[in-house]
């Protein structure tokens, strides 16, 4: 099953956990002093090389623009490799959705490994097993002194970047986001929107993650990031016990969410990232008892200009996708 | 049954028909003009010639408060009674509360029939035969010249008052209203709000009536009020039909209307009749499908303040009203 339809653990908070590592070929210049010879000699590689049964191999130019958002939506690539162009892009991509290559991104190759819920561990060991059987077909760009090389000087090391992205609407409500995100920058993590650098937060999703690799080892950066994260799960929950127990106007406003998700006719992703956080958040603290998690999932994605797209096999302009994308939500809520 | 909670003619925009006598006692100075005696002599007649096993007498200073403002929330006594002070007033009424008197209101009696939807006829015919009843054991203040005697001259002549109790979101959401209103004072009707003279619309409810009773008879008022109500029912479905062409929006308005009002856990009754108002509205035009008329009915008693403790057999305070009318919707609409 696509990972993103699937519930992991401590998933009232923490919607996924990803870890990435970022590779280059040797002897092939980094991306960004690439030519095209170049670029295209790194995707034959990975094309002939990585491409299987499991893992198959796309140039990002081949696919409609639907689909390269979609992928987007679904944490698979990076929104940066479609702002700089995709000419001698590719991707490599299973059938679940959770294992990714992405080619000629900022390094030669990215690969990434993506579950459901906080998995720090088993979401390491999974990518470090795609690393390892990568490594035994590509020769990578590696120093015995600084570890692996990357483009960019904050990936060298371990080359490895491990985020989680946390719905947290309690901290967002009581107005503690900004503190404890503070903290976190001070501490050496990073906290990102939903899709990463560069993005804005939606439905009250943050995506924190490491921010240098450089003389850590990967388990000393997955431990440090669980730690940081276990603590902001305890001040969410607080959080949201506060908020529950302020009483009923609270309830009210997540009630209200889902009377508007379930019934309206027409409706913005904006304002649907917005209800599907309260509805989540109604769901986690047992106010809202009709709604399972696996159907906020389905909301989480398909409501998604280009997944909703996708899922309905139409293209579909802005007002369309207003409207469709209410008959989407009543058809996963029913 | 309650008239209230019955469906009659026209109710997609007629709420409901009311008749009303204003009736002085031949011999006894008007209510202005009497002192304390002459209003328990009043009461006492009323007591005595007029209550019966299916028409109950109480004096208003012995009901709660509760069970006066629902009197009023149902129609069956004027908001202007309670205002007066209740002293030396009562109400002679049968258990389906379409036929109530109150006594010493303006008047000594006023004779009131209600109906749902539009029944101008069958009401008139109905008050008629109770005015007929009630003349046969108690002598009207009556001169040949001017008709019945009564404390307004306004209502001097038949005595009678036909109103008609109008849901007209259509007029109101295209901003059509005023001009229908400004045209109706223009020829001799009555405009007022939800509970009559000097009350607001509340839910996009008109009450409108004949405003003057002299130098015409009965069925002529009938008529002319008739007239009227059916202009007005052409131009509210007019200007229902021109939102409903407009498209999405507007049934995006009405459903998500419905969405909150089914979901909600603590409301304010304005809020509510303005929600049941656009409720209402999808229903009558076939957008919201999952709603009788009926559950309409209910939901416009039943949410109103001093209903909904009559209803729940409790005193509450107004936080405590505004949770437990979602409660009770809830209850009525599923």
């Amino acid at each position: 099953m696509s990972w993103y339809l699937t519930n992991g653990p401590e998933s009232d908070v923490v919607v996924s956990t990803r870890i990435r590592f970022a590779r280059n070929i040797k002897d092939i210049n980094f991306v960004n002093k690439c030519n095209n010879e170049d670029l295209e000699s790194v995707l034959s590689v990975a094309k002939e090389k990585l491409s299987s049964k499991d893992l198959k191999f796309y140039r990002l130019n081949d696919m409609d623009d639907i689909t390269r958002i979609s992928l987007v939506e679904k944490h698979c690539i990076s929104p940066d490799i479609l702002r700089k162009g995709i000419d001698n892009t590719g991707i490599l991509i299973n059938d679940d959705e959770n294992i990714s290559i992405m080619v000629n991104e900022e390094d030669h190759l990215r690969i990434q490994v993506i579950s459901s819920g906080l998995q720090l561990d088993d979401t390491l060991k999974l990518a470090c097993k795609c690393d390892e059987e990568i490594s035994k077909k590509i020769k990578y760009a590696y120093n015995e002194k600084y570890g692996y090389l990357t483009s960019c000087p904050t990936n060298v090391g371990t080359g490895m970047r491990a985020s989680v992205m946390l719905h947290l609407p309690g901290l967002t409500m009581t107005r503690r986001i900004g503190k404890v995100l503070d903290v976190m920058n001070k501490i050496g993590i990073n906290v990102r929107g939903i899709y990463g650098e560069g993005t804005d937060s939606q439905g009250n999703m943050y995506q924190i993650s490491n921010k240098v690799s450089l003389g850590l080892t990967c388990e000393e950066i997955i431990q440090n990031l669980n730690t940081v994260v276990e603590k902001i799960i305890i001040q969410e929950c607080n959080a949201r016990k506060y908020l529950f127990e302020k009483g009923i106007d609270f309830e009210d406003r997540l009630c209200r969410a889902y009377g508007i998700l379930a019934n309206a006719r027409k409706m913005s992703s904006k304002e649907c990232n917005k209800l599907i956080s309260d509805v989540k958040l109604g769901i986690d603290l047992g106010i809202i008892k009709n709604v399972t998690p696996e159907k906020i999932n389905k909301l989480n994605i398909y409501t998604k200009s280009a997944s909703l797209q996708k899922y309905l096999g139409e293209v579909l302009t802005e007002e369309e996708r207003d409207i469709k994308r209410c008959e989407v939500i009543k058809n996963i809520l029913k």
